[in-house]
């Protein structure tokens, strides 16, 4: 994870034309090792935002058309495992309904039920993970926040010390 | 910081005797440089976990019996800065009333509204501090997620590059 920590090369992660096929390598990167990190994708996804209302990755998973490791279930909130953990136990919590929330800049008030369900469901997962020592729930938005793909979703993670500064 | 990433003295932070008045560090743990980071705070509070309903130190900022550089207030939600910022915005957002909710494992269902208010919140706030460029959100939990003071409590990261992982 060693880049993950090196100045990026906004030059670079800013110019389509060398990032010809930045979307897709954002909308694979959490399924293969194409990408060292989630903050290479956030800049990737910086360089190629999408439409707001735009199907993601987690889209085809709701779908059931591409495989995830689903943790949790309601009729709300689906949980499955992060294809590249960060920690013994690193699972993505995501609304069923996308609604508009791409990340949590563009919540609105109305948005209020489903954020809350998200929190009481990563709760939820925790202790169905068994990490009763403690975890941590992140959310990332926009480029400044390595946000890789544009659904709103919550890691959960857990199962060693967290340290701080969180990144 | 480099404090931070060292492994944690368990057997030191484990024994209240040489802890003696650990409960006082942590809770001056925001308002001084007495420990050099957050998991120095969450390793002496676990060795000293108050009772669930104990007041801390953010029930003094509610009430104004200390000074805190308050950003955002409505009848359900406060949000100060972090007295040990970690960001250029670093921004602490809490339930005016804890109502158990010493951390969010403690979680029951009838919390989520306030847990969907503080996420709204937080989104209220990132626009307000113009984090137009993206932010983070972390929700620390016990020991392992470094979490020092026992009030739920929303960190509002940004004002640059978040890194991953995300601690």
């Amino acid at each position: 994870m060693s880049s993950a920590r090196e100045s990026p090369d906004k030059a670079t992660a800013n110019n389509p034309l060398k990032h010809p096929n930045s979307r897709i390598a954002v909308l694979t990167s959490h399924f293969t090792a194409t990408m060292s990190s989630e903050k290479d994708a956030a800049l990737a996804a910086a360089a190629a935002p999408p439409p707001a209302d735009s199907p993601t990755i987690f889209d085809k998973i709701i779908n059931k058309e591409i495989p995830a490791k689903v943790v949790y279930e309601d009729d709300k909130v689906l949980a499955f495992r992060d294809i590249s953990p960060q920690a013994p136990t690193h699972i993505l919590l995501i609304p069923k309904i996308k609604d508009g929330l791409t990340g949590l800049s563009q919540a609105e008030e109305r948005h209020c039920e489903i954020l809350g369900q998200l929190l009481y469901a990563a709760k939820l997962v925790a202790k169905q993970e068994g990490l009763e020592d403690g975890f941590r729930v992140v959310i990332n938005d926009g480029p400044d926040g390595s946000q890789s793909v544009y659904h709103l979703h919550l890691h959960l993670l857990g199962g060693r010390q967290m340290n701080w500064p969180p990144g």
